[in-house]
């Protein structure tokens, strides 16, 4: 039998007993499991989805103390972060609820039948979306929250009337075993099957191979690495019935500033771009991994003054020992790829030392080992010498999460080619502020192109997160019974 | 150099001078124009794309009689047909006019700032949509006009804002350079770049995973075969950015029909099926290929209706001599799988007989051979005892296009447990009448699971076509200019 051990994050040190890894015939009932519920839940009205999706939003709440002091050891996040994190895993179910509750799932176009011939004639028609069913959903191991057991790909699964089987993240078993014990419990008392929401667990890739090629798994969600993503992604398309993969993958989210901006910005920007690096010891998928600036005196300024700021942080610990390795080799990586350091204060503990180093724009467009997320409180200033070799670097790194763009202010030509340049690789742009952050709302769109996400006209964070679980169909001149349920035949 | 040959269906003898099939410089040409183009029509104003696709629909109009006789030539599909197809394009170019000057492509998601911290409290946010980039377009050989040069892959990418790489179907290459003639005269009379438009030929595989791999390439929109689609999307993915790729491919279509529609519907019903089976030879990628009967009196009085209706047909030639001798090997296939013939009459010439066989379920069910599609004037009984037993023959069509369903009259479980079943294979389901003819409306759904299309999430007909070409991005925080402009940095 594999087994997996939870390490305490701060010591090194083994967590509690070994757990078992799940077998094949584990993986098999849960899927199965997944699948009965399935049946009654793709017909379940929006006021059962919201009354479950609230639930589990009080019972994370209920349970906050203990869970969240499990994950600070299992972590090493620290208790403010993990509140916090906890607030929002629990506001992103109850916004799901809301969803569920005004049926965001069952919104669908009328098309009456216009009389006549073809083309301009045409027979009733209603397009309406029906739920995938069970999900395959991989656990991150940067937020044991909000991208975990309960996190935003289960609550908006659930929302668009999909089952789903978790696949819990190593890093953090223990928290995933607990919450699900919650989420156990909340469906019994709603007398739900407890199958809706399975977990399975395993510290190779097994487990996640086996549960993404499983005959009845009918879509994956994944938030992690690129290398795991794609291991997973070519797994769900080697079916024999390949099937949609929701991987948010890797991202360096470059910061694009003009000298304008960072002279104005100052010092406090410095700070506020020093604390982005290092938030969550920069263990975050929108964490600014790259520094566009022009050569400018205000320009070497700042990055005197970011540096001075980057000095004074002090990173926790990183998620993993596994992790904290990853990110001496990727700062060497880059050093040998011809970045110059400006600051590299290499340390042997699981405490890592902030990171910052520089490279020509030349030199970074033709180095693909400088497009690499280094995943940690690192990054790398790419100096351009104008807003055309700026777009040059932004064409390079090929797909992100974010473009942040700085000092954007007025209506020039140059301004709107780094908009259109900046919007040509990315999900999302800031103009103010900081990538970190990604808030749960209507309008946000967390996914770009390859690497940063598999389905970049998808987003796994915000509302529009329900459409991925949700297939079109339309009914052709459907019986009066049905149009009387708007199509949905539960 | 590589040559490309036309032939005259109905004879079979070449048709015209062999032309050049595209080198890897034309393509690359063809590629960089499409790319140069995209650069301003990605900005263009909803009037602007109106302009261009309502003349477009206008040149075809005025070019009739020339383009019907010759796409006849080229394909045997008669002038009735031809005439109606070109109808249909010219409806569905002025159909995208129309989106595009309502703003379809504009539209976005308003999330104005809500104060205090996270997860309530968010920055101001805004979700638009950008174009893709230049779209390499595959051009099917049953719809010479329809889906091909000017077809809705082409109308649903330029409403989008994104320029287009034509691949012209070898089946058709003198049709496909008189529809472009008229391209490059209307794109002129605009004063648009020649590129927005461009095309290239050839007969193998070559020429389109040469243009699909083009590191300008954005993406793909395919319809064809199975094999052909899933080469070109191995190659899309292939690419050290993947791409996504539009491809509808193959769909056997399943009729269900309780034995009380079967008795009601008699001989009229009969005719229609029969008629639909072998419309325009069988060769339409909603061609039933499956009928999927209850046994009872009822159900084989009205197999034996089909047979004569069918035995009276006289289906026109196929588009191709290879065609023509896959139709052969299909039914073949079909015979050798299990199958027993119920209309077989071999014949030499390119004109095919319709093909009628049968199946009991259990065979069906086990013999994978079964459920491919064998494009042609053929369709295939499958007989059950039971609803029970039709749900698990759709289960094993796995991907269609369209399931047609007879007799649904009434809201019972068994119905409801067909339209569910149903739902949950194909993307169309119809409750009345046969699948072919496929309507231009907003409701339409031209896509559903594997292998009937790549990505079942979008379709290939309809107005939510454009939504292919249109990736989402979220502007944070933007600044006024841009806010003036909804967004878009034109």
């Amino acid at each position: 039998m594999t087994t997996l051990q939870s390490f305490d994050a701060r010591t090194g040190q083994p967590l509690g007993a070994a757990l078992l890894a799940s077998s094949a015939a584990d993986i098999d009932a849960a899927v199965r499991a997944a699948d009965a519920a399935f049946a009654d839940w793709q017909s379940s009205e929006g006021t059962a989805r919201a009354a479950l999706l609230n639930a589990l939003a009080a019972a994370l709440e209920s349970d906050r103390e203990a869970l969240v002091a499990l994950a600070d050891q299992e972590s090493g996040l620290g208790l403010p972060r993990l509140n916090g994190e906890l607030d929002r895993t629990a506001f992103q179910l109850r916004r799901f609820a809301g969803l569920a509750q005004q049926g965001a799932a069952f919104a669908f176009t009328d098309d009456p039948a216009v009389a006549g011939g073809p083309p301009a004639g045409h027979p009733a028609m209603q397009r309406v979306r029906v739920p995938l069913g069970p999900v395959a959903m991989f656990s991150a191991s940067n937020f044991p929250f909000a991208f975990s057991v309960l996190g935003g790909d289960t609550a908006s699964a659930l929302a668009a009337g999909c089952s789903v089987v978790v696949k819990a993240h190593p890093g953090h078993p223990h928290t995933s075993q607990r919450v699900f014990g919650l989420v156990q419990a909340a469906l019994k008392s709603l007398n739900l099957p407890a199958g809706l929401v399975a977990m399975v667990q395993g510290a190779g890739h097994e487990v996640g191979v086996s549960l993404v090629q499983h005959p009845l798994i009918a879509a994956g969600a994944f938030t992690g690495s690129t290398r795991g993503g794609a291991a997973l992604q070519a797994a769900a398309r080697q079916r024999a019935r390949p099937i949609p993969f929701y991987g948010e993958l890797g991202s360096i989210n470059p910061v694009v500033a003009t000298p304008q901006a960072l002279a104005s910005g100052g010092e406090a920007l410095a700070q506020t771009l020093a604390g982005s690096i290092t938030l969550g010891c920069g263990q975050f998928c929108t964490n600014p991994g790259l520094l566009v600036f022009q050569r400018s005196e205000a320009s070497s300024a700042f990055v005197a003054q970011l540096v001075t700021a980057l000095q004074v942080q002090q990173p926790h610990v990183m998620l993993t020992q596994g992790m904290r390795q990853a990110l001496d080799k990727g700062t060497q990586a880059q050093l040998a790829a011809g970045a110059k350091a400006l600051l590299h204060e290499p340390v042997a503990a699981l405490q890592p030392r902030p990171f910052l180093a520089e490279v020509d724009a030349a030199t970074f467009i033709a180095q693909p080992d400088l497009h690499e997320e280094v995943f940690g409180p690192a990054s790398l200033i790419v100096w351009t010498d104008s807003v055309a070799q700026t777009l040059q670097v932004l064409q390079a790194v090929g797909g992100s999460l974010t473009v942040t763009l700085w000092g954007l202010n007025d209506d020039t030509p140059e301004n709107r080619a780094l908009v259109r340049g900046a919007s040509a690789i990315a999900g999302r742009l800031l103009f103010t502020g900081v990538p970190t952050g990604v808030a749960v709302t209507a309008a946000q769109q967390h996914g770009g192109p390859w690497p940063s996400s598999t389905e970049p006209m998808s987003t796994s964070v915000g509302d529009t997160a329900l459409d991925r679980f949700l297939r079109p169909v339309s009914l052709q001149d459907m019986p009066a019974w049905l149009a009387a349920r708007h199509g949905q035949p539960c």
